[in-house]
Formats: C-alpha cells, structure tokens, sequence
C-alpha cells in the first residue's frame, strides 16, 4: 500500500475520518471559568457521587464516552475501539470506564498529551478501514492527580506562580468513516524531547520544546502557512510556556502568534480564579477541544484547527531518581472540508 | 475504504505486515530457565550497570529496540513509530527509553497485555500505510513491579501458591512494510472482563475471563479452527489460569488443549526455579515471543501461532479502595505465509 507519509514525521489522512460528535464533563471550578456553556456536564459535586475522586474520575470518563456515542444517535455496541488513558497509575480511571463501556479496549498513555495521541490514533485505524466508529478521550482530576504527583491536598501546599492547576475534566471525540463534521486530515507525532528541566513546578517550560518540536516538523513536512489556520492550541503550557513556544518557533521562521492560543489559558479566568499559569491535566486540552473547539468547527467559526496537546511524561519515581522531565507533544490538523 | 473487519472483535489485515526481526533481554534468572538460548541478551546484573532498577529497565527497553533495528538492518531513524509501555507508573521505563530512541513515540498501557497490543496497533498502522517501518514492545522487571505491586523486597514476604513471578525482560519487534518474515495477519481486540476476582496473588484467575472471551470471540469471528495452529500461547496465565482457560473453552466449544501453552509457564523451570504458578508481567510473553516463538516461526517449525497476551488492570490504588480487579487479553495471529 502506497505510503501515506509526508516528511519526516506527518501523515496525511487520505479518508477523511469524521469527528461526528464529542462529549465533555467538567468540575465546578471548570464551571465557573469562561468555556461553561461549551461543556455538556458541569458537575455540583467532584465526588460526582462516588466514594473516592479516582471512581469520579473513571465515572467521568464513562460518562463523557456516552455523551458522544448519544449526541451522535449510536449505540455503545456499534463502536468498534475505545482508546483512553489518563494520569492516574495504571490508567484507574480509563480502565475502569472500560470495564462498564465494553468496547475493545487500547489503553493509551502520554501524561496530558493523551488527547491528540487518541485522536491519532483513532483517526488512523479508522482511515485505514479498521473500524468504522472509534472513541477516543481522557480525563484529569484535581484531586487524583495532586494527591498522586503532588501533596495530600490536606496539607494546603502553597505553589510557585509558575505551577498549573490540574483540570477535572473529561472529554471525548466519535471518530467515523463517514458523516458530517470536522475531517482530521493530518497528524504529526512527537518524539520524547528533554531539555532537562526538573522542576515539576515548571511544567509549561518543560513542555514547550516537545510543543515547538512537534510544530515545527508539521511545518516543515507540509510547507503548510501557520495564518491558514484559524486557531493553533497547545494543551497545557500555560503563560510562561505559551511564550517559550511562540517566542522559539518565531526565532525558527514560524511565526503563530496570530492564530496561537493554550487551552490551559483559555479554561480559566486567570486572574480570578487563581490558577497561576492555567490549567493542566489531561482533562485540559480534552474538554477544550471536545467543548469550545469542536463547537466553533461545527458552526464553521473555524475551518482550520491544530490541536497540539502536550505532556510531561515523569512520575513520582523518577523525580525521587533526580531525573529531568522527557515531554512529548502530539499535533493533529482537523479541517472543515 | 472497505471495511477490513470480520465479525464483532477481528480485523483482517491484506496488506501483510511483516515481522522483520525481535530483540530480547532477559534478567539472570530468566536466563537460568529452559529458553536461555532463544534470548539475544542475558544480564549478569539485573541493574544491569544503572544506578536504579527502574533505569535498568528503561535500558533493557532501549537494548532490546536497538537489537531488533540492528538485527533487521535499519537504523533508528529509519522507525517511524515506536509503541512501547510497561507496569510502572507514568510508564517510567518506556518513556525514558523513548527520549533516548528519538523515535515518534506512541505510549501504551495494557498492562501484561501490552506485547500483543503494542504489536496490534503497529500491525494496523503499518498495514493501513501510514508507516513503513514500526517498533513495538514491552518490559517488566521482578524488582521494579514487586515494590510498586506488593512490598519492599527486603522484607522477604512469602506468597500463596497461586501467586507468579515477574519477569525481568524487555522484548521488542520491528514491523515492516515490506520485507521477509512472519505477518501478522488477524487481530482480536479484547474488551474489559472483570469476574469479581479481587486476590493480587491469583492473577491467573482473574485475567482467564478476559483471555477466553477474547479467543472465543477470534474463533466466533473467523471460524478457524484451533488444530490449524501450531501453537497458541497465553501471555502469563499460570498454571491456575491456563487450567480454567482451557476448561472454559472447551466447555463453549472449543478445544485448544492440542497446541495450547502459556508463556508463563514456558518462562521458568516451575520445579526447580521455585516461582509458584509460573512467570508474569509484560515482559514475560514480549520476551517468550521475541525469543522463542520467533525464533521456530522464522526456520518455519510453527506455521501460525496465536499470541494472546493477558492484562490485570489493577492498581494499588484500586486495590485500597477495595474494587476487583479488570482484565483483559488481546489476540494477534502471526502466519509464515
């Protein structure tokens, strides 16, 4: 089969594999910020009724998985790959969800870079006829994720104001051979970029050369003009990484400063809401797309979107080892027509 | 495009992507067992010249990538993507062995599973044209898992007989586009089966529900039959779960006692290596296949083998909250024709 490969590190889908709905679930915090009429479900409660965060998380998941299928008048049944993952050890949330989803099951991980990893992948398996429907989605949790990588919450940790605020969120995507909506049309995927950051409180400047690295090579592979689009969103650099990257790529010939927005920008009201550098969190750029983007693609408000979610792939082990922090950052290219 | 599925579960690949070589790295113990000589490397040390034994690890990963590049006559650079994940946290080992590769890294989670997916999405992504050339892999180590998993190893705890053992290794194969070897020719994606099973010292119990309903759900979808293979090989079932594996099947039809094994068993000396109900972890049928599966499907003494590696997706999180333990199995038959 003719190779579908441009350049070094892009494909270019040829099937045009269809975004034909999304699903997203928030916290109240997440309610409260500028995107609230963008989420399907804004929970009263981060329990969501369950008896620990990590269930709330997993029942999240589930239910950001059902709103897709729903909105898109499918069945569970008629979905034949489920890709999902999260921050939590050995994948608690997405794995559970998966057991009441009963959906051939590919656990995927890439720490908050989760979103456009599942989106690459299962706009890939349906482009290449493996499946007609595919889900793909992640979750974050403020709770599962500061107690797990951080502090019991009940210490009441002060932070840097270089830290970001992980969003409990889930959102998901319905990705089909055929029907209306945004088409996925390219995909770049990152290599492991480490520049040797080690502080986990500077997660935005670990993750930038990943972001640069991954949009760069989509530049140089297609010739593609960073003004064609209408948005290019980061996951989760926050303020000090959104800079690094634009500031970077800039002094690299690729100027996205008209078009470049973060989603851990735009999920919160910075200034009130006290977040530091933004949100974070897999759930970040998940709910973002799933809810604001998907929207204004849907409404033709944008005809041309990269999404670039990033992740920083340390754990709570390998920062006792002293070691630095290995990022990625995958891109996928979604287009209207 | 077409459609390449067959039945619920099953995808058939036309386009015949090619097993063009494995690596192997095993611990000093694995070595001592009965397939010593199929195994590229085995350690003397199992730090394997690192400061921890979760760098070990992500060396041993990252030996066993290269060899089966080395051995297939490529070079990194050449691998369009790498697919690797492990039992630890955040994936410490696969994605620090990714930094090093530079390779567009996919990380996945299935936990003992991960072999067989890990060669699924590789095998789709390949035949479906989007790369010519793909990695794909898994690890585990008894060190790392038991003090994750159980407890610090130097308190010496005793098990239960139903109890394995993990297997210090990392096995890896290189997918081609083109070239000589065995093809990966169906795939069977498992769902997530939970019984209630919620004893971390009987794996095999737990995850035979999830490796039954997925080779039922292979032999319901192609209607092949179970003496046209010359092996099907659990991935760490253990003498507990091969029983019930078998039992059940035949109980549902299909009798696959002529040619069945797992590679937990195969992994260990049972008697003599004193590792209760057999080996364990992803490493455990990443390392049987790339060692000795392979091995007799390249001088043509197996003609169709079916790997099905087998997942416990627990945490120790989920554990402390009391929740049984989900599992699941993904098949993929690999043909020298």
């Amino acid at each position: 089969m003719k190779s579908k490969r441009i350049g070094k590190m892009t494909v270019k889908l040829e099937n045009k594999p269809t975004i034909i709905s999304t699903g997203s679930v928030v916290g109240p915090k997440e309610g409260e910020g500028p995107l609230n009429q963008y989420f399907d479900l804004v929970l009263t409660d981060d329990l969501y009724g369950q008896k620990t965060w990590e269930l709330a998380e997993s029942k999240m998941v589930e239910t950001a998985m059902k709103k897709a299928v729903n909105k898109a008048g499918k069945k569970l049944t008629d979905v034949n790959y489920l890709f999902a993952g999260d921050l939590i050890n050995q994948l608690f949330p997405a794995s559970f969800a998966a057991r009441e989803l009963e959906i051939p099951f590919f656990g995927i991980y890439g720490a908050c870079s989760t979103m456009s990893e599942g989106i690459s992948l299962a706009s890939m398996i349906v482009d290449g006829g493996f499946a007609d429907l595919a889900l793909a989605g992640t979750s974050s949790h403020y709770c599962t994720a500061e107690r797990q990588f951080r502090f019991p919450l009940e210490l009441g940790n002060q932070k840097p104001m270089t830290a970001q605020w992980t969003v409990t969120g889930a959102g998901s995507v319905l990705i089909a051979s055929e029907g209306n909506g945004p088409k996925v049309k390219y995909i770049t995927t990152g290599k492991v970029i480490d520049k040797g950051i080690d502080d986990g409180n500077n997660m935005g400047a670990a993750m930038a050369p990943a972001a640069i690295d991954t949009i760069y090579s989509y530049f140089e592979d297609t010739k593609d003009d960073p003004n064609s689009f209408d948005l290019i969103a980061t996951g989760d650099l926050g303020v000090v990484g959104k800079k690094i990257t634009e500031d970077l790529l800039k002094e690299r010939g690729i100027d996205i400063s008209n078009v470049y927005v973060d989603c851990g920008i735009e999920m919160f009201d910075l200034e009130k809401q006290d977040v530091h550098c933004g949100g974070s969190g897999c759930g970040c750029s998940a709910t973002v797309f799933a809810g604001y983007i998907y929207d204004k693609l849907v409404k033709n408000e944008f005809k041309k979107v990269m999404l670039v979610s990033t992740g920083a792939l340390l754990s709570p082990t390998s920062t006792l080892q002293k070691q630095t922090i290995p990022c990625i950052a995958h891109a996928v290219v979604i287009v209207n027509n």
